[in-house]
């Protein structure tokens, strides 16, 4: 039996730096698999279709909710936001590990689903660096800064439902964590005790 | 508050390699601190007082049970094992993380008083190469043999009552495992949540 892979959800308040720190992981580790969401909010500058959103119509959206094709899905500040299902199981059972980013309404909703996955919570240093972060991504209006700080803050409360919290302060620190939390995830006895035979014979 | 350190118990079957293990781990963490056991056994060759054990007489060793001084104790082959309690919670109290390298039995009483310590069980790579490293040792009589390596096929069995396990066929993997084990426990959720401060006014 190929031994399935695991499904690591990284997780936290907007402006916690989730996607820089994805970004890099993945660049590290290549055989990782990063599981590419569908949104139906506007691209950023910069953002690529299939790499960082599908981005979508809202009746295809609500298309694939009643075709069942989605692991969760969420509406965030007034747009859908949601994992497709086919990759990340077609990836798991192919053994492949597989990263999910994600907004903490989606990660609960995940966790309910796999509550064998990797729950990472990512932190920002501070408050004030996060709201620092949040101005500094120039996308957001007076209003909706106060309101993404807002809900960061009250975000932040939900941490407990993770099983590992990483503080960004610097990128590269917080990837070595979370390898490290993947390297030691694959030594918990649970995993181990499917993969080692012995027998008294030898 | 200070934060307390993390107590690391490294145990395993005999001939699992938990001394090599430990050894590699200390040489390379030098902030790490090993707890040294008692015991009534003869030191092996090149083994060191206050290093590897503490080499007490079996009156000795009586006495410190009557004083309650240990943390747990046991005997295996006719011979007291036991882990002073005072080190151990020194050092966790000023915030150092502790190793303790156990024999299984140890190993459980010790997860009775400590349920938060974090428990790495050493496998062999197989029951082969189990059998051929405990004849390398060259200080087993036939019989003794023969008990050891039942023994250690017995107790491969209690596995599921540890967190982790980490198979020992390369000493510099195992190592990095057990490392990377650390760094993953620290940021445990329940860890980090008492560590970080955060309130809305940044």
């Amino acid at each position: 039996m190929k031994k399935r892979g695991l499904l690591i959800v990284i997780s936290g308040p907007s402006g916690a730096g989730k996607g820089t720190i994805c970004k890099a992981l993945l660049q590290k580790n290549k055989d990782l698999k990063l599981s590419v969401s569908c949104t139906t909010r506007a691209p950023r500058e910069g953002e690529k279709e299939g790499v960082n959103y599908y981005f979508v119509s809202k009746e295809k959206f609500e298309d694939m909710i009643r075709k069942n094709e989605f692991l969760e899905y969420a509406t965030v500040y007034g747009n859908y936001y949601g994992t497709p299902k086919s990759y990340v199981e077609e990836e798991l059972n192919k053994g492949n590990d597989v990263i999910l980013e994600i907004d903490i309404q989606g990660a609960l909703m995940v966790k309910e689903k796999y509550p064998d996955g990797v729950f990472i919570f990512i932190l920002p240093p501070s408050m004030e660096e996060l709201k620092n972060r949040i101005i500094k991504r120039g996308s957001e209006t007076e209003d909706s800064l106060k309101t993404r700080f807002n809900s960061a803050f009250e975000e932040i409360k939900y941490m407990s439902n993770y099983d590992y919290a990483v503080v960004n302060d610097y990128v590269e620190e917080a990837v070595k964590k979370i390898e490290c939390i993947i390297i030691a995830e694959k030594c918990r006895c649970s995993r181990v005790m499917d993969t080692v035979c012995f027998n008294q014979e030898g």
